[in-house]
Protein backbone atom coordinates (compact mmCIF):
# COMPACT_ATOMS: atom_id res chain seq x y z
CA UNK A 1 0.00 0.00 0.00
CA UNK A 2 2.61 2.69 0.94
CA UNK A 3 4.27 2.03 -2.44
CA UNK A 4 0.61 2.87 -4.37
CA UNK A 5 0.12 5.93 -2.45
CA UNK A 6 3.94 6.92 -3.18
CA UNK A 7 2.91 6.18 -7.40
CA UNK A 8 -0.08 8.46 -7.08
CA UNK A 9 1.60 11.25 -5.15
CA UNK A 10 4.42 11.09 -8.07
CA UNK A 11 2.08 11.09 -10.73
CA UNK A 12 -0.25 13.48 -9.69
CA UNK A 13 3.14 15.54 -8.85
CA UNK A 14 4.46 14.99 -12.66
CA UNK A 15 1.05 16.31 -14.03
CA UNK A 16 0.97 19.89 -12.23
CA UNK A 17 5.22 20.07 -13.22
CA UNK A 18 3.81 19.68 -16.52
CA UNK A 19 1.10 22.57 -16.10
CA UNK A 20 3.85 24.51 -14.19
CA UNK A 21 6.21 24.00 -17.43
CA UNK A 22 3.85 25.05 -19.92
CA UNK A 23 2.80 27.91 -18.45
CA UNK A 24 6.39 29.03 -17.92
CA UNK A 25 7.08 28.31 -21.64
CA UNK A 26 4.12 30.63 -22.72
CA UNK A 27 5.86 33.35 -21.32
CA UNK A 28 9.30 32.42 -22.44
CA UNK A 29 10.79 32.13 -19.01
CA UNK A 30 14.14 30.08 -18.20
CA UNK A 31 12.56 28.34 -14.89
CA UNK A 32 15.61 26.53 -12.87
CA UNK A 33 15.36 24.47 -10.10
CA UNK A 34 18.20 24.51 -7.76
CA UNK A 35 19.41 21.48 -5.28
CA UNK A 36 21.71 21.23 -3.02
CA UNK A 37 22.52 20.62 0.65
CA UNK A 38 21.78 22.53 3.42
CA UNK A 39 24.54 25.31 3.38
CA UNK A 40 25.95 25.08 -0.51
CA UNK A 41 25.34 28.53 -1.38
CA UNK A 42 21.78 28.12 -3.07
CA UNK A 43 20.55 32.07 -2.03
CA UNK A 44 24.48 33.57 -3.32
CA UNK A 45 24.44 31.79 -5.79
CA UNK A 46 20.93 33.65 -7.16
CA UNK A 47 22.24 36.88 -5.68
CA UNK A 48 25.44 36.61 -6.91
CA UNK A 49 23.46 35.92 -10.79
CA UNK A 50 21.50 38.78 -9.78
CA UNK A 51 23.92 41.13 -9.36
CA UNK A 52 26.01 39.72 -12.83
CA UNK A 53 22.27 39.57 -14.84
CA UNK A 54 20.10 41.91 -13.32
CA UNK A 55 20.44 44.88 -15.52
CA UNK A 56 19.08 42.93 -18.82
CA UNK A 57 17.51 39.81 -17.55
CA UNK A 58 14.23 40.13 -15.75
CA UNK A 59 14.63 37.61 -12.44
CA UNK A 60 12.13 36.02 -9.99
CA UNK A 61 12.74 33.56 -7.61
CA UNK A 62 10.63 31.21 -5.77
CA UNK A 63 12.51 30.70 -2.07
CA UNK A 64 11.66 27.00 -0.60
CA UNK A 65 12.41 26.37 3.19
CA UNK A 66 11.43 24.30 6.17
CA UNK A 67 11.29 27.66 7.90
CA UNK A 68 11.91 31.00 8.28
CA UNK A 69 11.97 33.83 5.34
CA UNK A 70 15.86 34.31 5.57
CA UNK A 71 16.46 33.37 2.07
CA UNK A 72 13.25 35.21 0.72
CA UNK A 73 14.82 38.73 3.00
CA UNK A 74 17.85 38.46 0.96
CA UNK A 75 17.02 38.00 -2.21
CA UNK A 76 13.89 40.99 -1.63
CA UNK A 77 16.64 43.51 -0.80
CA UNK A 78 18.67 43.13 -3.97
CA UNK A 79 15.05 43.98 -5.70
CA UNK A 80 13.94 41.15 -7.11
CA UNK A 81 10.39 39.82 -6.70
CA UNK A 82 10.31 37.07 -4.71
CA UNK A 83 7.97 34.27 -2.57
CA UNK A 84 8.86 32.40 -0.10
CA UNK A 85 7.29 28.60 0.50
CA UNK A 86 7.95 26.95 3.79
CA UNK A 87 7.09 23.69 3.75
CA UNK A 88 6.49 22.78 7.38
CA UNK A 89 8.39 19.74 7.92
CA UNK A 90 8.70 18.60 3.93
CA UNK A 91 12.13 18.03 2.56
CA UNK A 92 11.39 19.23 -0.98
CA UNK A 93 9.28 21.43 -2.78
CA UNK A 94 6.84 19.89 -4.93
CA UNK A 95 4.85 20.84 -8.29
CA UNK A 96 1.55 22.11 -6.24
CA UNK A 97 3.67 24.50 -4.19
CA UNK A 98 5.20 26.57 -7.18
CA UNK A 99 2.13 26.47 -8.59
CA UNK A 100 0.31 28.69 -5.67
CA UNK A 101 3.71 30.85 -5.32
CA UNK A 102 3.45 31.15 -9.53
CA UNK A 103 -0.19 32.95 -9.60
CA UNK A 104 1.07 35.60 -7.26
CA UNK A 105 3.67 36.76 -9.21
CA UNK A 106 3.81 38.69 -12.64
CA UNK A 107 5.18 36.20 -15.08
CA UNK A 108 4.91 38.78 -18.28
CA UNK A 109 7.45 40.92 -16.78
CA UNK A 110 9.73 37.61 -16.19
CA UNK A 111 12.80 36.05 -17.99
CA UNK A 112 14.51 33.93 -15.91
CA UNK A 113 12.58 31.89 -12.54
CA UNK A 114 14.95 30.49 -9.66
CA UNK A 115 13.09 28.14 -7.92
CA UNK A 116 15.39 27.74 -4.61
CA UNK A 117 14.50 23.88 -3.48
CA UNK A 118 14.88 22.81 0.18
CA UNK A 119 18.42 22.35 1.36
CA UNK A 120 18.78 18.22 0.68
CA UNK A 121 20.57 16.12 -1.43
CA UNK A 122 18.47 13.43 -1.18
CA UNK A 123 14.15 14.08 -1.55
CA UNK A 124 13.73 16.66 -4.39
CA UNK A 125 15.50 14.48 -6.71
CA UNK A 126 12.13 12.50 -7.16
CA UNK A 127 9.97 15.99 -7.74
CA UNK A 128 10.31 17.63 -10.77
CA UNK A 129 8.58 21.12 -10.08
CA UNK A 130 8.20 22.38 -13.86
CA UNK A 131 11.53 23.39 -14.32
CA UNK A 132 13.23 23.53 -18.00
CA UNK A 133 16.75 22.99 -15.88
CA UNK A 134 17.65 21.08 -13.28
CA UNK A 135 20.87 22.20 -11.30
CA UNK A 136 22.71 20.92 -8.50
CA UNK A 137 25.18 22.81 -6.88
CA UNK A 138 27.91 21.21 -4.88
CA UNK A 139 30.15 23.15 -2.31
CA UNK A 140 34.00 22.32 -1.53
CA UNK A 141 33.79 22.20 1.49
CA UNK A 142 31.20 19.20 1.31
CA UNK A 143 33.94 16.88 0.01
CA UNK A 144 34.98 15.49 -3.38
CA UNK A 145 32.84 12.30 -2.34
CA UNK A 146 29.30 13.83 -2.85
CA UNK A 147 28.31 12.23 -6.31
CA UNK A 148 29.37 8.57 -5.14
CA UNK A 149 26.78 8.72 -2.25
CA UNK A 150 24.24 11.04 -3.97
CA UNK A 151 23.85 9.45 -7.04
CA UNK A 152 20.35 10.05 -7.93
CA UNK A 153 20.81 14.25 -7.41
CA UNK A 154 23.74 13.87 -9.55
CA UNK A 155 22.85 11.80 -12.75
CA UNK A 156 19.16 13.82 -12.58
CA UNK A 157 20.57 17.20 -13.49
CA UNK A 158 21.57 18.92 -16.59
CA UNK A 159 24.28 21.44 -15.07
CA UNK A 160 26.27 20.92 -12.02
CA UNK A 161 27.61 24.55 -9.80
CA UNK A 162 30.87 23.86 -7.99
CA UNK A 163 30.62 26.67 -5.70
CA UNK A 164 33.03 27.79 -2.70
CA UNK A 165 36.19 27.70 -4.90
CA UNK A 166 37.90 30.31 -2.91
CA UNK A 167 38.48 28.10 0.04
CA UNK A 168 40.01 25.53 -2.12
CA UNK A 169 43.60 26.21 -0.74
CA UNK A 170 42.38 24.85 2.93
CA UNK A 171 40.64 21.84 1.87
CA UNK A 172 41.92 18.76 0.77
CA UNK A 173 38.80 18.55 -2.71
CA UNK A 174 40.01 16.48 -5.92
CA UNK A 175 38.72 18.65 -8.25
CA UNK A 176 39.23 15.95 -11.04
CA UNK A 177 38.54 13.36 -9.24
CA UNK A 178 34.82 14.87 -8.51
CA UNK A 179 34.34 16.16 -12.12
CA UNK A 180 35.24 12.07 -13.20
CA UNK A 181 32.85 10.68 -10.80
CA UNK A 182 30.16 13.49 -12.24
CA UNK A 183 30.72 12.28 -15.57
CA UNK A 184 30.63 8.34 -14.95
CA UNK A 185 26.84 9.26 -13.77
CA UNK A 186 25.96 11.90 -15.96
CA UNK A 187 27.83 11.77 -19.50
CA UNK A 188 28.40 15.22 -20.77
CA UNK A 189 26.89 17.49 -17.86
CA UNK A 190 27.63 20.95 -17.83
CA UNK A 191 30.13 21.85 -14.80
CA UNK A 192 30.74 25.55 -13.53
CA UNK A 193 33.37 26.12 -10.75
CA UNK A 194 32.28 29.58 -8.84
CA UNK A 195 32.84 31.18 -5.54
CA UNK A 196 29.16 33.53 -4.86
CA UNK A 197 31.94 34.87 -2.67
CA UNK A 198 34.49 36.51 -5.02
CA UNK A 199 32.93 36.05 -8.74
CA UNK A 200 34.84 34.05 -9.82
CA UNK A 201 34.00 31.71 -12.83
CA UNK A 202 30.73 33.87 -13.03
CA UNK A 203 31.69 34.62 -17.08
CA UNK A 204 30.23 30.93 -18.23
CA UNK A 205 28.13 30.89 -15.71
CA UNK A 206 25.46 33.91 -17.00
CA UNK A 207 26.92 33.37 -20.60
CA UNK A 208 25.28 29.57 -19.82
CA UNK A 209 22.04 31.38 -18.30
CA UNK A 210 21.76 33.41 -21.26
CA UNK A 211 21.94 30.94 -23.91
CA UNK A 212 19.32 28.90 -22.58
CA UNK A 213 17.14 31.73 -22.50
CA UNK A 214 17.66 32.00 -26.43
CA UNK A 215 17.58 28.58 -27.00
CA UNK A 216 13.79 28.62 -24.80
CA UNK A 217 12.47 31.57 -26.93
CA UNK A 218 13.61 30.21 -30.53
CA UNK B 1 -4.53 7.80 3.59
CA UNK B 2 -1.60 9.22 3.80
CA UNK B 3 -1.18 10.61 6.72
CA UNK B 4 -2.50 7.07 8.18
CA UNK B 5 -0.16 5.16 6.63
CA UNK B 6 3.06 7.49 7.66
CA UNK B 7 1.36 7.43 11.89
CA UNK B 8 1.56 3.22 10.88
CA UNK B 9 5.04 3.73 9.66
CA UNK B 10 6.10 5.58 12.94
CA UNK B 11 4.02 3.54 15.25
CA UNK B 12 6.23 0.22 13.82
CA UNK B 13 9.89 2.65 13.77
CA UNK B 14 9.27 3.28 16.87
CA UNK B 15 8.59 -0.04 18.48
CA UNK B 16 11.54 -1.49 17.08
CA UNK B 17 13.74 1.78 18.57
CA UNK B 18 13.02 0.75 21.80
CA UNK B 19 13.52 -2.87 21.36
CA UNK B 20 17.18 -1.81 19.84
CA UNK B 21 17.60 0.60 22.55
CA UNK B 22 16.91 -2.18 25.25
CA UNK B 23 19.19 -4.52 23.49
CA UNK B 24 22.25 -1.70 23.40
CA UNK B 25 21.28 -1.18 27.09
CA UNK B 26 21.17 -4.23 28.37
CA UNK B 27 24.71 -4.63 27.16
CA UNK B 28 25.94 -1.44 28.81
CA UNK B 29 26.69 0.36 24.93
CA UNK B 30 25.74 4.23 24.46
CA UNK B 31 24.55 4.52 21.08
CA UNK B 32 24.73 7.91 19.63
CA UNK B 33 22.68 8.73 16.24
CA UNK B 34 24.68 11.35 14.44
CA UNK B 35 22.87 13.49 12.17
CA UNK B 36 24.07 16.33 9.48
CA UNK B 37 24.02 17.78 6.12
CA UNK B 38 25.99 15.59 3.85
CA UNK B 39 29.90 16.68 3.99
CA UNK B 40 29.67 18.36 7.49
CA UNK B 41 31.89 15.73 9.01
CA UNK B 42 30.35 13.32 10.30
CA UNK B 43 32.77 10.39 9.33
CA UNK B 44 35.44 12.77 10.08
CA UNK B 45 34.16 13.12 13.77
CA UNK B 46 33.92 9.77 13.91
CA UNK B 47 37.44 8.88 13.18
CA UNK B 48 38.89 11.54 15.29
CA UNK B 49 37.38 9.94 18.20
CA UNK B 50 38.53 6.94 17.72
CA UNK B 51 41.52 8.17 17.69
CA UNK B 52 41.75 9.41 20.59
CA UNK B 53 39.28 6.83 22.74
CA UNK B 54 39.83 3.68 21.17
CA UNK B 55 42.39 2.32 23.11
CA UNK B 56 39.99 2.71 26.53
CA UNK B 57 36.79 2.52 25.22
CA UNK B 58 35.87 -0.24 22.42
CA UNK B 59 34.21 2.10 19.71
CA UNK B 60 31.32 0.25 16.81
CA UNK B 61 30.25 1.66 13.89
CA UNK B 62 26.74 1.57 12.09
CA UNK B 63 27.18 3.88 8.59
CA UNK B 64 24.12 4.63 6.67
CA UNK B 65 24.57 5.96 3.26
CA UNK B 66 21.73 6.10 0.16
CA UNK B 67 24.83 4.14 -2.04
CA UNK B 68 28.37 3.53 -1.64
CA UNK B 69 30.77 2.05 1.09
CA UNK B 70 32.84 4.78 0.88
CA UNK B 71 32.25 5.69 4.76
CA UNK B 72 32.70 1.76 6.44
CA UNK B 73 36.14 1.78 4.47
CA UNK B 74 37.63 4.60 6.25
CA UNK B 75 36.04 3.40 9.25
CA UNK B 76 37.35 -0.04 8.61
CA UNK B 77 40.95 1.30 8.20
CA UNK B 78 41.03 2.34 11.23
CA UNK B 79 40.52 -0.87 12.90
CA UNK B 80 37.33 -0.50 14.78
CA UNK B 81 34.22 -2.99 13.90
CA UNK B 82 31.80 -1.29 11.19
CA UNK B 83 28.22 -1.93 9.20
CA UNK B 84 27.06 -0.33 6.40
CA UNK B 85 23.73 0.25 5.63
CA UNK B 86 23.04 1.05 1.78
CA UNK B 87 19.35 2.63 2.19
CA UNK B 88 18.74 2.99 -1.66
CA UNK B 89 16.94 5.77 -2.10
CA UNK B 90 16.17 6.49 1.42
CA UNK B 91 17.01 9.66 2.70
CA UNK B 92 17.39 8.63 6.62
CA UNK B 93 18.09 5.34 8.42
CA UNK B 94 15.11 3.37 10.33
CA UNK B 95 15.19 1.21 13.26
CA UNK B 96 14.51 -1.67 11.66
CA UNK B 97 17.80 -1.27 9.24
CA UNK B 98 19.77 -0.75 12.61
CA UNK B 99 17.78 -3.83 14.32
CA UNK B 100 19.73 -5.68 11.30
CA UNK B 101 22.64 -4.37 11.31
CA UNK B 102 22.93 -4.79 15.50
CA UNK B 103 22.29 -8.31 14.72
CA UNK B 104 25.90 -8.83 12.92
CA UNK B 105 27.66 -7.01 15.89
CA UNK B 106 29.60 -8.30 18.35
CA UNK B 107 28.08 -6.77 21.28
CA UNK B 108 29.59 -8.08 24.13
CA UNK B 109 32.58 -6.41 22.77
CA UNK B 110 31.13 -2.56 22.44
CA UNK B 111 31.01 -0.11 25.07
CA UNK B 112 30.24 2.68 22.74
CA UNK B 113 28.19 2.59 18.75
CA UNK B 114 28.27 5.27 16.62
CA UNK B 115 25.15 5.32 14.32
CA UNK B 116 26.08 7.91 11.16
CA UNK B 117 22.58 8.85 9.63
CA UNK B 118 22.59 9.63 6.63
CA UNK B 119 23.52 13.47 5.35
CA UNK B 120 20.20 15.10 5.60
CA UNK B 121 19.38 17.73 7.84
CA UNK B 122 15.57 16.64 7.40
CA UNK B 123 13.95 13.29 7.13
CA UNK B 124 16.37 11.54 10.31
CA UNK B 125 14.38 14.10 12.86
CA UNK B 126 11.38 11.79 12.30
CA UNK B 127 13.04 8.47 13.05
CA UNK B 128 14.30 7.03 16.64
CA UNK B 129 16.49 4.19 15.93
CA UNK B 130 17.19 3.00 19.72
CA UNK B 131 19.92 5.71 20.54
CA UNK B 132 20.51 6.89 23.96
CA UNK B 133 21.62 10.26 22.42
CA UNK B 134 21.14 11.80 19.77
CA UNK B 135 23.95 14.32 18.19
CA UNK B 136 23.41 17.23 15.79
CA UNK B 137 26.60 18.12 13.49
CA UNK B 138 26.63 21.52 11.84
CA UNK B 139 29.50 22.87 9.90
CA UNK B 140 31.17 26.36 9.85
CA UNK B 141 30.62 26.29 5.79
CA UNK B 142 27.15 25.89 6.40
CA UNK B 143 26.61 28.92 7.85
CA UNK B 144 25.19 30.23 10.78
CA UNK B 145 21.43 30.13 9.64
CA UNK B 146 20.93 26.88 9.67
CA UNK B 147 18.96 26.30 13.12
CA UNK B 148 16.30 28.95 11.62
CA UNK B 149 15.95 26.98 8.69
CA UNK B 150 15.90 23.71 10.17
CA UNK B 151 14.22 23.57 13.65
CA UNK B 152 13.08 20.08 14.24
CA UNK B 153 16.72 18.86 13.80
CA UNK B 154 18.50 21.17 16.18
CA UNK B 155 15.46 21.19 18.34
CA UNK B 156 15.47 17.73 19.27
CA UNK B 157 18.97 16.76 19.85
CA UNK B 158 21.03 16.49 23.25
CA UNK B 159 24.19 17.60 21.68
CA UNK B 160 25.53 19.87 19.42
CA UNK B 161 29.04 19.12 17.71
CA UNK B 162 30.14 22.59 15.98
CA UNK B 163 32.88 21.33 13.04
CA UNK B 164 35.38 22.78 10.89
CA UNK B 165 36.02 25.84 13.12
CA UNK B 166 39.25 25.32 11.49
CA UNK B 167 38.01 27.53 8.69
CA UNK B 168 36.61 30.42 10.83
CA UNK B 169 38.96 32.41 9.44
CA UNK B 170 37.75 32.33 6.00
CA UNK B 171 34.26 32.97 6.62
CA UNK B 172 31.20 34.58 8.21
CA UNK B 173 30.00 32.66 10.55
CA UNK B 174 28.55 34.55 14.09
CA UNK B 175 28.76 31.85 16.76
CA UNK B 176 27.30 33.88 19.16
CA UNK B 177 24.34 34.59 16.87
CA UNK B 178 24.12 30.83 16.07
CA UNK B 179 24.58 29.23 19.84
CA UNK B 180 21.52 31.70 21.30
CA UNK B 181 19.57 30.44 17.95
CA UNK B 182 20.17 27.00 19.20
CA UNK B 183 19.27 27.67 22.94
CA UNK B 184 16.04 29.47 21.88
CA UNK B 185 15.24 26.01 20.34
CA UNK B 186 16.77 23.67 22.18
CA UNK B 187 17.21 25.35 25.92
CA UNK B 188 20.53 24.10 27.92
CA UNK B 189 21.79 21.67 24.60
CA UNK B 190 25.82 20.32 25.10
CA UNK B 191 27.45 22.85 22.41
CA UNK B 192 30.74 21.30 21.47
CA UNK B 193 33.05 23.33 19.47
CA UNK B 194 35.76 21.22 17.16
CA UNK B 195 37.69 21.10 14.21
CA UNK B 196 38.05 17.15 13.39
CA UNK B 197 40.94 18.10 10.72
CA UNK B 198 43.09 19.68 13.61
CA UNK B 199 41.70 18.10 16.48
CA UNK B 200 40.93 21.25 18.62
CA UNK B 201 38.11 21.40 20.89
CA UNK B 202 38.03 17.68 21.28
CA UNK B 203 39.28 16.55 24.71
CA UNK B 204 35.63 18.63 25.97
CA UNK B 205 33.59 16.37 23.22
CA UNK B 206 35.67 12.89 24.45
CA UNK B 207 35.27 13.79 28.14
CA UNK B 208 31.14 13.58 27.69
CA UNK B 209 31.18 10.41 25.93
CA UNK B 210 32.91 8.76 28.88
CA UNK B 211 31.12 10.55 31.54
CA UNK B 212 27.77 8.96 29.45
CA UNK B 213 29.29 5.39 29.19
CA UNK B 214 29.83 5.90 32.80
CA UNK B 215 26.35 7.25 33.59
CA UNK B 216 24.38 4.46 31.85
CA UNK B 217 26.12 1.75 33.78
CA UNK B 218 25.33 3.75 37.13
Amino acid sequence: MKITVLKNILDANLQTAQKNQRLLESHGILAINIMASPGAGKTSLILKTIEGLGKEVAIGVIEGDIASTIDADRISQAGVPVVQINTGGGCHLDANMVANALDTMDLKKMDLLFIENVGNLVCPAGFKLGEQKRVVLASIPEGDDKPHKYPSMFSQTEAIVINKTDLLPYLEFDMEDFKSTVNSLNHGVKLFEVSAKTGHGFDAWLSWLKEEIKLLRK
